[in-house]
């Protein structure tokens, strides 16, 4: 926290300014992972002061989005979002980041991971895309989600079961529906085929902005929206990628050209000092191989899947951009190509 | 076994003039991986059906340097070591791969990690690399070793404090020994001051071609030497580099140079088939940070920072070279500076 | 290996005579146990060399059930299992323990979870059985199964999930429909209930003798029966109850009990020394709770809750013994009731 | 905290008089668990509210003192301990439960696992039992200690290497020192036997109540004393003994029945009831065997055996009194013999 409300206290920030936060704290990742919620508790106390607001009022007005797993070298860090002002009247000539948020409605534990979910998120997905006024689906770059998993009793469980109709309240298909929901969203999937048969099973429909992932007690998805808009100011725009595997190195050159910052080998400091947010997502590839070889995170049962590919993720944009400040996240259901998944960058 | 046992059925590779075999197991590389022992016992069947030996006969004739820890994106993997003829009469104009293997007499577990320890290898690697007919100790650019950690009970290691000299019989000092031994014995570091108190404290001292892992329960330190020599032949040569940190990627092309493998941003399929071994140490850098800033590697009581610092290098170096069968080892005291490490490449 | 061979080398064990191989060697009971591996190559070796036969000969004539697992107290050891001579030819007084091997056909990955995988089940149980010449099938205290995982690949998986039947072959399904046929060739359920739709759901569905582990991999099941018969001699009994939840130590006095051996707070140690195989099985309660209170077991994504309820299981067995060396396996589903499971002891 | 907060809001305990709460958290007991910090904040915004005080004032006010480690079958919970009115003026009969508080001096890095951590504790120990009214050191029972390690930097580290007095600062030391600083308060240890070279040395110096776990980042110990005494009120009472190794059930038995707590098998339900709070402390046995078998969680680099043994001491301590809610912590060092640990109990 120190250094967040160093920057409150110097005004670099106003408190009552800011609208997200996105960080990665240093838990597991998983269903024990208790760093996302000491994060969160801390932030809120340290609006709540400034604001002299009660935290439960903090948390309705500014969306954490923090994720645990800051395996290797990755550096636990926070992205604090701040909005200055509104809308231009008037569109610009460039084109800027825009930012905004939106809740689906609540789930029950029967429709996560269903077509239920999907056709929620893709219309929340398209009415805040909207409320950016952005020119079209393709200026969205980074659909950052928490999936819904409502709690579902042993009963219940059951009770699906038995019907013939099994729970997906999991992590993996409530991330699934999601991206899924996303790419319908933004004309990436046809609708049509955007079934409940479909989600963990046609791997070729996917969204190359989405990156969800779920949390366990969670009721409503929370869907953050960035985007480049002509009715935004600012210096700061938002460019994407897919990479096509988990060691696919050369989608980050391609991102940051997109972005203005060219080079050959690897990026000077000055041209790393104008990044100010890298998302990836990628995975253990589920075929069991990458580059042809044989890899072995699939069949651990010491350490998850997910905590080594967010390791090797990490490690790899780490490399190529010396900067360890990375949000990696995995287990990439629906997003990108399997093994790999979308990379998005802020810069100046 | 099945690749290893097809080139032998093809007559590619002899089992007589099998040499050494290094390679990466999908353990943790910790005290409980059996990884490494179910390797060698099947590596140690195969050779002795068709050498017509007995298992125990094979093991004094091969060196197996089997390293468990095949974290993230990295591939488990033999390399096989096959030696045809005897050294050339005369020196050719070009230097070429040549391997030898030694073994240090058996340590006490009071000389783990101290003088004695430092001195019998130096001893050790000086010879194996004098018979491999190097022009001098630039010549050699890998020294790979099993550091002993002979067995102490718990009596003698009691004993041992009480006696005001504990016992230093770990991994962490019989590897922090070794990697001096070797940089006395290659003119990397001063003898006098590779004293008791030096090791694990005056990390300035390091040798940039050490490779050592340590092995409870092994008495005698073994010693693989590569250097490239005017009296071998063969298509092979070595080089090495010291990565200055575990994201310091920059390192792999100047080795790659070195080897007459140049491009600009990544090498084609062709140059990276001409690869064949890549051996790399570096670490959870101890001051707990790397490049500014902090990483949660060294305390982490769930995962070892070893798992995690093998799969951050694996990742670098395979988004580097496309190629995921890298030999990573990890914790790397007196290899290299903190935080990094030795890189060494053979390639056609 | 070495306590094995002392005895093969004293007369005590004839290695002709083995004809079953029971034991706990310490990984993680998981998908990368390689322990179980090692342990059984060793043996193989060690009866390979005294019956002067192949070793995959002798792993064709000795079951090996070797079960990864012993966190904590519990101590890795060997049950193993000789017999000599015949069936008696005319029935004794008094019962004595009797042992049959037996294997199902091999399984397509479909079947594995369902109807297919218990009706095999549940024929192979009663041929084994009936091969004992027991009076009934009460007199049947344990089937220790390994349960078929036939290899499944991503395409096979994926093409059985867009079939609207997606696969079952996993370690949860293969131990669910073994156990459920063991109960239903014993009359403990009613085939007519033993659905694809009962396994893991239908909950009152249980054995009281199944002790199934389940072992990616394998094609066909191994089914081990250990009961009492007239038609048997020797010194050995064996006897069984249900332990209602993981910390049921009463249904420990009781089994020792019906075998002989009883006291008031604690067995004494030459009682103890009569017992020679204590094999159990219990879980994590699926329901999140143990006498009331909250666990945590299926909420930690660091260690699973295999690992946490054998550890427990064991300290418990072990407090209430004074005997380290006992055999628990946990995930017991159709295995008594929920959270509790089987408990066999053998007995002088 | 809702089962705290239904009794403040009842009335049955008054925030005003809450002095200590000690706890389990269901972290993983080491540097990376979380669980004791959202714990202990949440517990002082809930004292917080009820007192109209700054949480800050509120963490100097009440000791918290919580331990992560729930592993298997122990239930998270908490021991709020509350007081009520003064010190009575003249002695009663009988003797009833008596707490105090109490902190040593801030240390230095240097002085931990040394004679100065010892002296200090050992003074403060003896302070607060005075103040307790007891009749002698035979009234105490349980000293829960958290230790000092004050941080030190790389350089701290390196530097006391060089100067051939390497830092002690770690989790092993500050239990050993401040174990042995209780025994020495208490008469049960030599004070002049108490020197730095007996610290994790010396195992036949301990104590039988002391219950210390060590905090990093804690700059002064934390020293929790409970007593009985004839000044003190109430309907509660503690008795301790010493547990042999981790097995030993029978001691449960024997601190029972000092506490008025007869039975031949398992305690009543009434009886259990009585039970307030239960404080053991046992080990992984440093020898490598339990009752003369191996055991393997000292070799274990996948989970720490401070977690199996806690695992392991929970169960057994559980299946013995048919409760849960236990307070398992481990490494016990110079706590009663290698192997085993006090357990302390409290009871109506």
């Amino acid at each position: 926290m120190s250094g967040l409300c160093e920057l409150l206290d110097h005004g670099e920030v106003r408190a009552d300014e800011i609208v997200a936060v996105l960080g990665k704290t240093e838990g597991n990742g998983g269903r024990n992972d208790f760093t996302r919620e000491l994060c969160q508790r801390s932030l809120c106390r340290v609006l709540a002061e400034r604001l002299r607001l009660d935290q439960d009022e903090v948390s309705r007005r500014v969306v954490f989005s923090l994720s645990g797993g800051t395996e290797g070298v990755v550096s636990p860090h926070l992205c604090v979002f701040a909005r200055t002002g509104e809308a231009l009247p008037a569109p610009r000539a460039d084109k800027r980041l825009a930012i905004g948020v939106g809740w689906t409605r609540p789930f029950s534990p029967q429709e996560i991971g269903r077509r239920a979910q999907i056709e929620e998120t893709a219309r929340v997905v398209r009415e805040v895309a909207a409320s950016l006024c952005v020119d079209g689906t393709g200026d969205v770059h980074l659909v950052q989600m928490k999936g819904a998993i409502p709690p579902a009793t042993f009963e219940q469980t059951r009770a699906a079961r038995r019907g013939g109709s099994p729970l997906r309240s999991d992590m993996v298909h409530s991330r699934a529906a999601s991206a899924i929901g996303v790419g319908v969203a933004l004309g990436e999937i046809d609708p049509a085929l955007a079934t409940d048969d479909a989600v963990c099973s046609s791997w070729d429909l996917h969204s190359s902005v989405a990156s969800v992932s779920a949390k366990p007690g969670l009721e409503r998805s929370e869907v953050m929206v960035f985007a480049n808009s002509r009715f935004w100011a600012g210096d700061l725009r938002i460019e994407h990628g897919v990479m096509r595997d988990i060691l696919d190195v050369d989608t980050v050159a391609q991102v940051l050209s997109r972005l203005g910052i060219e080079y050959s080998t690897r990026p000077s400091e000055e041209q790393v000092a104008r990044i100010v947010g890298v998302f990836a997502k990628a995975e253990a590839d589920p075929r069991g191989t990458v580059r042809g070889r044989r890899h072995v995170m699939l069949d651990d049962d010491d350490v998850s899947d997910t905590r080594w590919s967010r390791c090797a993720l990490g490690a790899v944009l780490a490399s190529a951009l010396g900067e360890t400040a990375v949000y990696v996240s995995t287990r990439a259901e629906h997003h990108g190509p399997l093994g790999g998944g979308p990379l998005a960058i802020i810069a100046r």
